[in-house]
């Protein structure tokens, strides 16, 4: 494995603290691990660590701190290296709930990451205890029954330079990109693992800075991630996009938007990259107006709208 | 269709209310249509019917009265006037809740059924009203998740006698038999439909009357089928066969004993009979000597345990 | 069952035999069952009947003949007089291949039907021997693995009036129409089992008569129907509207135009209709403009493309 | 990664070549890549390499070498130089087909590898070029169609010894395993990945050296292990066990006798292991005796075949 074991927890922000939480757990169907005034720790049945998703009641949307947890303790002291060379650096903190000392920094865009390695492992209470041991939590059985975090896709007014502090910086390795006509990067897949991606930068049509595009969820299956768009129609959420197959990294998908105005994805699939030197894969303006996989064009929302919003626009 | 529309709704009496109420709601997902009594009404989020499993605690388990609607008003007399001709008829009641009145009879082995045509339709309440119109109610995404009540296995001494029964008095189509080798019936699978099974009869081993071999619900795929299995196994619901496939009509199966005894299947799949002259087919010993469709080995229970229990065997 | 067992076959003419019969044999991997002159007779694995789909091959699209089978020769007597007596009539053929004499006639758009009962049931050579006996043929592996035909989508001027023949010359049910605001109906879903739909009539947006809209191939699962997007996609045939969910009916589908010009779908699920007094479900154009089932808008040439094309249009 | 990206090409020793040939290449559905004497290269569509799969025609059954693509140069050198420390190196070969020098070695119970890194990636001919640039190759939707190997499954006499020469000299990652009462191992459980299992020596009741338990060939989706089985039961392969669920990985399996001899498996699912402080999984006797996942006991022949077979035994 590189450095980077794997990404999470994620914050998340939003405006609607109750509706958030009520989606998270009711329709997407994780689990209240730990509260804490506007906080709200939450786990998918499959994470290891105790809480992946970190749901924050304030103002605004959009995403706090990305967790990147280290592959062992070498591998933190690197990264850390590494990133403090490149000025970014905030410094160590105390980390959070259940997770040891995190180094604080930005990317050039300007989302919020630390790094770590300590963390505790979830121990399920008697109700949540599986019966595989090979299994962290229960399964919920409840809406979505949202397995684990599984990859977020963050917005840079610049890829290339959010891309190349990734791959240089944190190890990731890139495994697809979209390159448009006059040279410039449109979106970068990046991974930590075989996974097909895992930390994705996206171009910001608007150009701000720091904002999300969206956070992730893992289903086992492809027939989950289409029952999640019944569960989600009844549900009254927002669908931006039902579901269907990315071209890009052949991910099985379905989009919405949370209550509090962040974009979400159900996800499954997607390929695995077993080889080392696998080459990156390019994709050109004319392959990307083909649309997904099965021709689907993309809903214009995808490309223009984040979280937060920005002021004006 | 035939004079019968389906089956159900299927009575289950159990002694351990409510750890089996507890089963049908919480790990088969089932909703809670009305209580009264020991008794409690219960449907899966796809009945039309305001329910389809009424559970009554009592001090034994196995099946009380199953419901069969008539296609029509005419059918339901064409019906029950050629279950009275039989001497089988019992006479009308005034049916059950949200049904009309009814008219009951047994079978040759005993089991009791009741004929009608007036129900209700389900009228959801606010929070289970679903966003399709063409749905009965809105899936309930917990558990399970059963859709409905799929199909009823009763037990007999003499298969074939109720299988006559079946076809030349009720009208039903029989799909499948297992003829063995000493000329006697094992089992017989019938439909008044094109699914490929409603009511069966299978040879009770222990020559009782009366008895219940299993209630099945059903779920729309597969990957519910086996995701059911995880969910019984982290609930502690005694699995008697894990998901596989049957031979016969090639349903897709999972049977386990709900705590109060009765065996319960989650069901999907299974052939469509689109011919209206399907000739029926006929299973020898040695054929299912071969075990299920992919070779597994029918559980030796399977052969030999009903509900309710016979005393001193 | 009503007095019509099951649609089919059908005839399928195509300007471009030799593509379109690569298009149904290896892509979606149906068995050709018998050749003669510019005819192919092909069959799904599923499919009882030795054949049901006859490519024709000559110099336009569209539909031929499309078979209906009755429930009995009782049943087909009384069809017949209930066609004759509509004056559309066309008289007695020898049928076609497989099967014994039929009564031909046109609906009010002018489609030409044949209804019949006389059958042969398909005997599979030893290279398609299944190994269960209630299969009808072996599972082709074979691109879409077709397991039979689904359903028919004609598209006509009026479709009130060939509702109204289905379902009262034919004994069709009716489940579900589009209302529009004016009054008029712009679509019919019709059955004669407890399946969703079997026969469909759609708004012909040229106001041209006897044309199709499609063809609809069942496979198995919702899997099948996803890895059949892979396949045409691969084989390039024309995606028009990649899997998604059907409002309507709840059917899983996947449209694109075969070599011929004519459109086909693969697909699969769809509601069961149990009850025998089923409301008939009316959506409305505000209904309809949410899209399909997960909100995937239509694409504009699936209200307005059929076949044979219209001169001049 | 670890130095060693992935397991694999191998080699399958058969005494029916055409038959063993016949199996991969019309049932499994996977590709001949090239021929040459009495060897075959196969591939499923989606390995990255040219071929997974080299089934070579003698008068034996059982694995010949396993090759171990090394993560880089370095990766490599750094894994021959720990080999060689072991004493078990054999020296460098030229290696095969599309592939650079390889050094082989042997493992301590006598199983042939060859750890390489040089390699070429997979070229399609046209009529095999897929339409996404991510995708190796065109799904062959032929039969099973396997998309790739993915698993390898050695027995041996000392499990423990193997176990502690894969993690020590090869860099694996020990993460589920079997402790017998008497304290001895009877299976563990290795990867190079996030992937549950690539590696795995289970005990050889037979205490004889260097054979095979199975090869594990990959699919997408369950419902493609289901529908192999149908494949396998109509082909007339030897089912050992219908597709369940393990509890050791999660993996979902089918296994079969291909017609040489070898047990192979088609394999899918498997828990992602993302932690890098993993603890191993231990089982007990008592927890192997609830069989797998879902309860169904493994069948006897599964804890003693393998191959080659034992003289005398």
């Amino acid at each position: 494995m590189t450095d980077i074991a794997h990404l999470g927890p994620v914050e998340l922000l939003t405006p609607k603290g109750e509706e958030s939480l009520a989606f998270f757990v009711e329709t997407m169907g994780m689990e209240v691990e730990h509260q804490q005034g506007p906080s709200t720790y939450l786990r998918g049945w499959g994470d290891y660590q105790p809480w992946s998703l970190k749901l924050i009641a304030t103002d605004t949307s959009g995403m706090g701190v990305l967790g990147l947890r280290a592959a062992s303790q070498d591998a933190l002291d690197r990264r850390v290296a590494a990133v403090e060379a490149s000025g970014r650096g905030l410094g160590w903190t105390d980390g959070d709930r259940g997770r040891g000392r995190s180094y604080r920094f930005t990317d050039p865009d300007g989302h919020t990451f630390e790094l770590y390695y300590e963390c505790e492992r979830y121990r399920p209470p008697p109700h949540l205890q599986p019966a595989l041991k090979n299994v962290p939590g229960r399964y919920t059985g409840r809406g979505c029954a949202i397995k684990r975090l599984d990859h977020v896709n963050l917005l840079a007014a610049d890829v290339r330079a959010n891309r190349d502090f990734a791959t240089e910086r944190l190890g990731y390795r890139l495994y697809e990109r979209i390159q448009l006509d006059d040279g410039s990067e449109a979106g970068a897949w990046m991974s930590a693992s075989i996974a097909a991606h895992e930390l994705i930068y996206t171009r910001d049509a608007l150009r701000a800075n720091g904002r999300l595009h969206h956070a992730a969820f893992w289903v086992d299956t492809r027939e989950e991630c289409l029952r999640a768009a019944d569960i989600w129609l009844d549900a009254g959420v927002e669908i931006e996009a039902a579901p269907s197959k990315h071209a890009i990294a052949q991910g099985f998908f379905l989009y919405g938007i949370e209550p509090g105005g962040n974009r979400v994805e159900v996800t499954t699939g997607g390929r695995f990259v077993y080889a080392p030197d696998e080459p990156c894969v390019v994709w050109t303006e004319a392959e990307r107006a083909k649309g997904q996989a099965w021709g689907v064009q993309t809903v214009p929302s995808f490309h223009t709208y984040g979280t937060p919003p920005v002021p004006g626009r």
